[in-house]
């Protein structure tokens, strides 16, 4: 099988996440870098290029002279998708010159800075057919699936309340004070956005919920809070949920909390059963069904769905983790493109990753969440 | 030593919470009941006390016999204190009758229906000088008392976010459709008051946060919901909680939470460190510092303060639960009374227990709570 | 209900373990000690019965002076039984005084030093007919109980394997050098007898497996240390057995395992399933069946067999622990008394306590450790 | 940088352990596989080839054609490694052949079946100097090296006591029977060895065990069982080890416990504290001090060695697991190559990864633990 052949714009020396997104799609050996535009500043965009083993007439020194380069290529040589992993501000630009040129996009979260920038990209994506997919990579972990399934196949009765958390440590003082690039960029609102916390990883908690139980946010209550004097964005916010249909929620995140590193939890409760998940130990899955003890599902047991199964590459017991979750959006992403190659229609299990709609739905949670964080009514509508 | 003798309200055959109180104060030998008016009905209340061994002219067919018996018989007969575990809506009068005579009174929570009955309890207490502790049991366990020592003497820095829950599932269908005595007057608001779920539950969680950190609410934004159809009070709830200080605050409380068996936990992170504890788990305390890896605190340990050491009876590894904490709530009452008696000060461990403006405050918030989930307004003022 | 009355020999001032005892019976209000001859000093004897509010002509200087009165006292007056708390060594001289008398005995473990007075303490026993318990107190936790009814009823197919564990690390230093009373005689030959960490805690593990799988030991290889310079008795003892029927164990004891408090566990492994439980979370069981996912018991929880229910005392989440456990041992040996005073046969769920027979296998068991460490064969016959 | 270049024998269709081997290898983006001969059957070899991609011309049917073919290539185009994963009887002749002909060798483990080959391959790797690791993958996890550095520093004190323990439940029943190809081929004599259990997993703690003590074991004491009917080697394998200096031992290591999945774990007590670590937990270390309460290291927390840090890629909170760890024995071996390329001495860090010797103590630990269990004497001398 010929890999599929990405270019990247973003993730080059200093950069966390460009990295992440690499060897994910390393992983399985059916995908392979061959272009990029690696940094906004050309000069450590080239050197990263270099380092990574771009030749030099596929490592450009800005996006845009990344696409120029790509559209004039033959088919033959051409990418098959982007992957956008710079700081959100850059999102909307790039991702909107490559779904509108038609190159199928990988896009991180949140999306963009704006509803009406995220339905500006639901258009060009509808005129120009690319595929275009948002790395909430939590969704990717087997047993978030295997809980996706159970909701979806009523196994859990109505679902009532939702519990989902975020927590973080790491910014529990100043650290973008020292120059960390990571603190750097999340908390300041030119290139984050309107939020911090909410947006950087709140937004990946509302995702987690929505993915697993399908639940719409009817209207909200948050409650936002810069704790470390001297930062420009929340780093800290809380949030009560009303889902349509009467379900509750309650969002947590924080920066701020000490000890926790990257603690994204989930508790669902419905009218006949609960589960847990945690994102730390994400081989595992609690299940309480109201008519027995709780049981215990593991990743690769023999008891899982099809869609958990699928997105597997152990047994159990030899743990999996955060990569191969983050690959397996690629595996999805790449499932598309080549069924298109192919002219074929996807299996039910194909394609399983988050859309240009999930993005958009982040988005509005941003934006609501600051809307209602700055209200004095209880509830803001979603 | 001679042993406190006590007298009994409620508490009778088909009590769950009356045994539990016995079986706290008989755990160290040093409390003995000698009276009593174990229930409502007449009949059952002298079955009760049969049962349990009063001696017929101490045994009362109504709290009303019991009161004038015991003001009738001279000091050296009467009873120590009074121990009220009767549904909530006969706490008012009995406690206040009591407290009036000056007799010494433990009374489970939540302590009154409206904060009119807690101020005039208060009144009462305040001229006769009679003792008088809220069985908010949970602060009893050891490593409660720690994590307090902890916050109060600064080894978290300053308190940040408080996140206290507590999830029970056992609600979750319409177990008062069936006659179960504990579901049954839990859920009628003639007897348990305003307010379900976070009048029964809610407010030990409320304590517990309170208890721990020293914090005032400044105001709060509540979410009850029932869940289950013929229901007549809340079955779930979810508060957002402001302190005065600028600390934040999640409470989470419900009653339809399947596979959740008396799950109250507390997570309270500062700006040098977090706390973690879980009433299920209740020997083990975590503490994440800022500089160093968490540290697990189990009781009886070498590192723990005097108040947790004073409230623990075995060594470490040899688990203590639900009783031992009940019962060190009444050790604490114990020590007032004998100090008195023995015309000597407290020391400065003795007498460690919630008093009646713990309960006092549990009323107001339930109160505020059911007043918010009224409002739409965002923020209560407590 | 007339309390049962009994007589302590033993448990006095700076005894720890005698406080537990009288703790355990004190619980449910049913027991209530009304003579003793409480140290090997008589000073101490008498200080110690005053303490605990014995009135004078039952508060003895030495036990043969507590048996004396006893014999001459009516029924009427007579303990119902005694409880023997003493060092190891004096627990032959006593029992066997006690039992021989017609006394029911309670007595701690390990029962005695040699096989053969274990003989001689069965004899005795045949003879007067006296009830007689041996405090193996892990046996009384509730889920011990439902692993026992699990096994003992098939649900984990014919046992293949166990794996018992009892770690402790508080002897983890020469503790006895420092005048710590529990460390002084537990690691004197005198009086703790042939063996230390394998006698004092090994028995324990020994014994939970036996409750729990009705195996015997047919041979054992056993390999005990002294690890800490200067004491006399093993400190580490760690065991391969072979089981009547081809089932393997291995029993790993220590004192020296720095950061175990009381850390005794069971694995048990089956054709068709496993058990697992660990003393210090006493209120959960896993049990992992060959066809689905592991499943947790908890204490009172709606699936537990009668035994475990019986031994409980609060719903699920509201933790129960190890004065609870050791509560229910007293509670069997309750039963029997009061079925025989009130000439009627025990149901099937009383009298569920360990026995003389039981306490004999741990005496042999501890020779046998001992005989097989000293051995160059591999396989010592039990 | 360029790619390292790899062979792979063995690893074609139907192989759990090739596919593994493979993606620990792409992960980094470091490692390209040019050439293989990827099964026994060549049919299925070079099917198997073309699946992943190899160029007809490096597309072998036997290990023999791959050795020759490279030995006649070009340095330029020579593989820089092979990777051995065929079943165990195959690393022999194939390990033998290509670090004789000077090729760097990977070897999956149990490196051989006898000693005696063990010393020949050591003696092919001393004349040509090639490279050979053993890919006792779970030292690869950054907290085994944590552990490591901690024992090695002399953090706990001198070492007394190692339980180690490899426990799984999928061979609970005749899996063989069935087809099933892992359990086929390790369960037959032929192309195992002499063990079962012992030899496939066994080893493993063995390694586990002795890679981060450093200690040797001097005797050894083991019970071999097979559980299963029809079975041909040990389902389950328990020992008691002795180290020299005096410290004890305990191996368990079972393929008959049902509920294991891959339950690797260790702790290790020393005479200042103890260490915990569990495979299926893999980014936390559990620290116990002698003087201070328990203490969590996770993965990439501010408190490692540089050694874990090194072994590390994502931030703490973003769990790394198996793939990880085995990659990181490959980029120990590419390492050693780069260096020997660049004619330059190795780092202090560098070369991390275990060798041919703990290779041949491995095979030893098999040879004598099979021998105990065939023997009546107590200790067989290692």
């Amino acid at each position: 099988m010929d890999k599929l052949r990405y270019a990247m714009v973003g993730g080059g020396r200093e950069s966390f996440i460009g990295g992440v997104h690499r060897k994910a799609m390393a992983l399985d050996g059916q995908m392979e870098m061959v272009a990029g535009a690696l940094s906004s500043s050309p000069e450590k965009a080239i050197a990263s290029g270099r380092d990574l083993g771009l030749v030099d007439d596929r490592n450009h020194g800005c996006w845009q002279d990344l696409l120029e380069d790509e559209l004039r290529r033959p088919a033959s040589e051409r990418i098959d998708f982007v992957s956008i992993v710079t700081p959100n501000h850059m999102h909307y630009p790039v991702a909107k010159a490559f779904v509108g040129a038609g190159i199928n996009v990988v896009c991180d979260k949140p999306l963009v800075h704006t509803s009406e920038q995220a339905r500006d990209l639901i258009s060009a994506q509808e005129k120009s057919g690319a595929v275009f997919a948002v790395t909430y990579n939590y969704t990717g972990y087997p047993l978030v699936r295997h809980a996706r399934h159970m909701v979806r196949t009523g196994q859990l009765g109505s679902i009532r309340k939702v519990i989902v958390e975020y927590n973080q440590g790491w910014l529990s003082s100043l650290l973008e004070g020292t120059g960390q690039k990571q603190a750097d960029w999340r908390t300041d609102p030119a290139r984050s956005g309107i939020a911090g916390c909410i947006g950087d990883i709140g937004s990946h908690a509302e995702n987690l919920a929505a993915t697993i139980t399908g639940l719409k946010i009817e209207s909200l209550c948050a409650d936002l809070t810069t704790f470390v004097p001297g930062r420009k964005l929340d780093d800290d916010g809380n949030l009560l949920l009303r889902y349509t249909g009467g379900a509750r929620g309650i969002l947590i995140s924080s920066q701020i909390s000490i000890g926790c590193e990257n603690d994204l939890r989930i508790r669902i409760y419905g009218s006949q059963g609960s589960l847990t998940w945690h994102q730390e130990e994400p081989n595992r899955l609690l299940h309480a069904p109201i008519d027995g003890p709780p049981r215990l599902f593991t990743r690769s047991c023999p008891w899982l769905c099809a869609a958990a199964n699928k997105a597997t590459r152990l047994p159990s017991g030899h743990p999996e983790a955060f990569f191969e979750a983050f690959a397996n959006i690629y595996t999805g992403v790449a499932e598309v493109i080549l069924a298109r190659r192919e002219r074929r229609a996807l299996t039910e299990l194909e394609g399983d990753f988050p859309t240009l709609l999930d993005g958009a739905t982040g988005v509005r949670f941003i934006e609501q969440t600051v809307a209602s964080a700055q209200s004095t009514e209880k509830w803001t509508s979603f």
